[in-house]
Parts: structure tokens; sequence; C-alpha cells
């Protein structure tokens, strides 16, 4: 089980979702499921995912936490981690993949480290070993987040930018940062 | 509609996944599909949204990008407005919101500019506006993303972290980044 879902549904949930079951996708589920499987009954929690690949979409699937709500947040960092931990207190648990656990089980260890290529990988056996085994690959810790990073960041006051006419945090400063640093884009 | 949705499924999907239909979620919806109305029929496209607030589960809810598949990209530019491109030619639209058109929509203009304080707006009132008038609040231009932005980021080979032992992209350097910079949390 993930969560509320079977592993069927949960495969069916990443497919509409993600757009596929993504190994990664699956290994993330049982990092969630982890974590979340240690907090209280009714605990009130955040996430944070250490990657941007694939896990954040395990934890919009599988918890209350989406990146627009502001329940999940994610760090470009690469790791395969996420912490889940009361909003209040910080109490809470970080479920990693573990590289020395992989050694039992080399298609994951393989996908994970990148050491073949992916055209001679065999995806359907990679699923069926991280859905047999996702959970055997989890180390999981308790964590206490530091009290900073539990406050509510605040927009403040909206300006409207005399450059581009659009509104942005007035914070910023006399122009939204698009106008002030460019953008990635010509608009025509 | 909003997509293959009526207004009340999206308002319903918006529930299940953002936890409530907010005003930022349903405005979200008419920049997302202001965009994706211009785009060519089966064209394959990756999405920018300019603010981290809602805006992203409205572009989640509607199309196929997500945050994990890597199809959205989120700047904390607290602008709202999201830009829909071809993957390959770059070519797109931008829908922002208009504060110019806003005039004639107090509610949204109050709330979206902050103007009033949150108990004092009538919520109900505010979704209404928005869900009949949201599409005459949205300014569209063409776009053209510069071809760096259309690159593919690639992660490159995985190492094991000397000090923690998780895995992380070789090229951050000896260790990873939590190791190198410091974690939010203390692992207990």
């Amino acid at each position: 089980m993930f969560g509320k879902y079977t592993e069927q549904e949960f495969q069916q949930k990443a497919e509409a979702f993600h757009g596929h079951a993504a190994p990664g996708v699956l290994l993330g589920a049982f990092l969630v499921e982890a974590a979340r499987a240690r907090l209280p009954e009714g605990c009130i929690f955040d996430a944070v995912s250490e990657s941007r690949q694939c896990l954040p979409d395990a934890v919009q699937l599988l918890t209350p936490c989406t990146f627009g709500n502001g329940w999940l947040k994610v760090m470009d960092l690469g790791i395969y981690a996420v912490c889940l931990y009361d909003k209040q207190t910080g109490e809470g648990w970080r479920a990693a993949v573990d590289p020395e656990k992989l050694k039992r089980f080399p298609l994951t260890r393989e996908w994970f480290l990148k050491l073949t290529k992916k055209k001679d990988q065999d995806g359907d056996a990679l699923r069926r070993e991280i859905l047999e085994h996702g959970a055997e690959m989890v180390a999981v810790r308790k964590i206490q987040m530091h009290p900073e990073e539990l406050a509510r960041r605040h927009k403040g006051p909206i300006a409207v930018c005399p450059v581009c006419g659009d509104a942005y945090p007035a914070k910023h400063g006399g122009t939204c940062l698009l106008c002030a640093k460019g953008r990635g884009y010509d608009l025509l």
C-alpha cells in the first residue's frame, strides 16, 4: 500500500499525474511512506524534497503537500531524500535512499547511481525490483527542523511595475525582478 | 470550461489537490487556459510559473507539466504570470494578470493587490467574481524563449558523499551540498 492507494492504484495515479510510472516516483513513494508512517496520527506536516526530480511528485500524490499550496518545498540538491515534519514543532523524519542498502538490489543500484546507460536498463524489471523491495532501500532518521525553517514567508505589500505594468512584491525594489534582471524570453 | 473540466469539476480537482479552491488557483486556471488555447493543437510544451504561490498548482492540474517531471519550472518572482512554450522551438505565450484590467473587478483587485485584509474579504464573492470574469483579467503576449532556457539540465555522474553516505551529483564537489553548506535541520 502507498498511503490509501494499492500498488496498482498508485501506478495509475502516477501515470495520470507524472506522465508515466517512473522508477523515481515509485522509489519516492517508499521514501514518503517511510517518513509519514512515523509521524503521529493526525499530524499536520510540511514536506521538503531534497531533489527536484520525480520525488516532488511522489509527495504531491501521497500527501496534502503541493508546490502551489506551499506545504512542499523543493531544494535542488540532487539528493533523493524527503523530510516530513510537524508544521508547529518542526519534529519529523527524513527518509533517504541508502546507497549501502542498494547493494542487494542491482537493477535499482545501477539505475540510481547511473552505472548503466538508460538504453541498457530493463525498465520493467527495475520497476518490479523497486515495487517489491523499495522499503528495504530506505534509511530513516528522526529530525528537528531549525526554527527559521518553520517561519512563514510573506510577500508583503504589492506594487505595480512602472516598466512592464505587472504586479510584484514591493520589497523587490523599484521594478519587478524581470525588468530588473532580464527575462529568459523575448516578449513579441 | 477549464481544459477538459467544467467549472465545478475543476473546483473539486483543486480542492482535492491544493486543499481548497483558492482564488489564486482559480485565477491561475484562467492564465493557464489563456496561454494554452493559443498553442497549436498537439504542441508538446513546457511551463514556467513566475510565482511559487498557487499558480504552479493550476499548471499541474490543467496540463501534463508537473514539478517532478520537469516540464514545470517555478521562478520565485512573486509575479502572477505563466509561460507555456513549445519544448523544441521555444515559441509560446505568456499570460499575466493585468492590474489595469482589474479596475473593473474590485473584489479581485483588492485581494490581488492586497488592499484589504483577508478577514475583511468575502471569499465566496471573490471566487464568484473570478469564475465569472477571470478571462477578462488576463493579458497575453507571444513570447520566444531564449535558446539557453530550452537546454535540458543534466545531473551528470553520481557520487556517494564520504561524510553522510547519501548519493549526490558528483559535479557538486567532494561532498553533497548538505554536508558542504549545512542543513535546515538536526539529524537526531
